[in-house]
């Protein structure tokens, strides 16, 4: 991995929350000059950050995908998960390596933005310092889902929190309770416990539900409305801020 | 401001963090197909978001700068000032739903992403229950910070605060305390305040400095080198979580 000037060039690529015309025209243009595009996928499950991107590959263009180990029987605080997870983005490295020492341009594909809880970090850290290395920004998921909603979620002095959905319930509803907005990423099966957490905290009546967000079939409810249903993963809770006093505030008054 | 079926449709556009090439193919769309621009200008000092977005304006559209009133000598949390400020977003919804009302399509341009923290919202919350309204998301300003800066934000399970500078000092440093990563909004001359939450915090070491973000001359630096000279009102300072873990963490050891 031992970079020289002549090496190729690393470039993560934010594609954005789903839709594929919220892409840049940055990305755009990005994927248009790469030799090689790589993606993290679930085997089996293709990559969505893929089929946003794919358009905009050029003809030739090499693809790299980079399939997850199957770790379904191990959870992901076990230390043989992290084992086989660390080893996995190491051998990750080492593939786009092999392409940035040939001398091309390797374009990293991330869902939402590369830097923002994205799975490219983990080939950044490890080949930022020893190769030419550009970040290109995407539009968030959590972007995609207040504007779907048309929910403004900040605005002049509020704190905005974003919250793992794996936190535990008190320490979720004391965070709640703290913030004027919130989004609440890794919803999943945490749901119940996000839906406590808010009760606790009197934020469950602003708390909106978002499935999918700007993707195709994708929506956003009332998740007081929502039934106990499971929920994938993905799944964000946004709790707007400025709305809420916007109403009864002077400032915004209507 | 009374909707009918045949009235036009409010579209607010995200036009990215500064950087040009960061507008998103939906809003380039957006803006080709509208007949009316509209944006929050401060007199004299022309639009940001104007220049980013006026490449892509169709030929013929109208253009309805909003020049924000002159507010010099009042203070912001002055009655006044908070008077003066509703009366001019009220009018501004009022020249906007004239267009409406004649049919028209009007984008409302907004640097980054017009739902967080952005001006168009003054004008949704007035507007979007009367009239079709579309929210076209933008890269943040934030996003093209740490992007440019190459730092990686936030992942797996951490808490990331966006705080205004404007909090006090003891309630900065604790939120700082509290969070894996940080985004501190509006610097400008609380940035000798926010550098002693940060020492307090624990968190000065790893603050960056970012101003102008990707705009040209924009850029980004450690805070702590950084002199006492005094910030814009939009400089960002950036606190990254995960980077400084995964120098130490089994998970990502690169």
């Amino acid at each position: 991995m031992s970079g020289t000037s002549s090496a190729g060039r690393l470039i993560g690529v934010g594609v954005g929350p789903g839709d594929p015309e919220l892409l840049t025209l940055k990305a755009a243009r990005a994927l248009g000059e790469a030799d090689v595009v790589a993606y993290f996928a679930k085997r089996g499950n293709g990559s969505h950050a893929r089929a946003i991107a794919h358009p905009h590959f050029r003809a030739g263009a090499v693809e790299l995908p980079l399939d997850y180990p199957v770790t379904t029987e191990l959870h992901r605080h076990d230390d043989g998960y992290r084992s086989q997870i660390t080893d996995f983005y190491d051998a990750s490295a080492r593939l786009v390596a092999e392409h940035l020492d040939a001398g091309r341009r390797v374009a990293v594909l991330s869902e939402g933005d590369p830097l923002f809880y994205g799975s490219y970090m983990h080939l950044h850290v490890r080949l930022a310092a020893h190769y030419a290395t550009e970040v290109i920004p995407g539009v968030t998921g959590m972007s995609g889902c207040w504007s779907q909603a048309g929910a403004p979620i900040a605005q002049g002095d509020d704190v905005l929190s974003v919250l793992p959905g794996t936190l535990d319930e008190a320490e979720l509803a004391r965070r709640l309770a703290e913030a004027d907005a919130a989004v609440i990423m890794k919803v999943g099966r945490n749901l119940p416990k996000i839906r406590r957490a808010l009760a606790t905290a009197g934020r469950l009546e602003r708390a909106l539900y978002v499935e999918r967000g700007t993707m195709q079939g994708g929506g956003c409810v009332p998740l007081a409305g929502r039934g106990e249903e499971a929920a994938p993963y993905f799944a964000i809770v946004l709790v707007p801020g400025w709305n809420m006093r916007a109403r009864s505030g002077a400032e915004a008054e209507g």
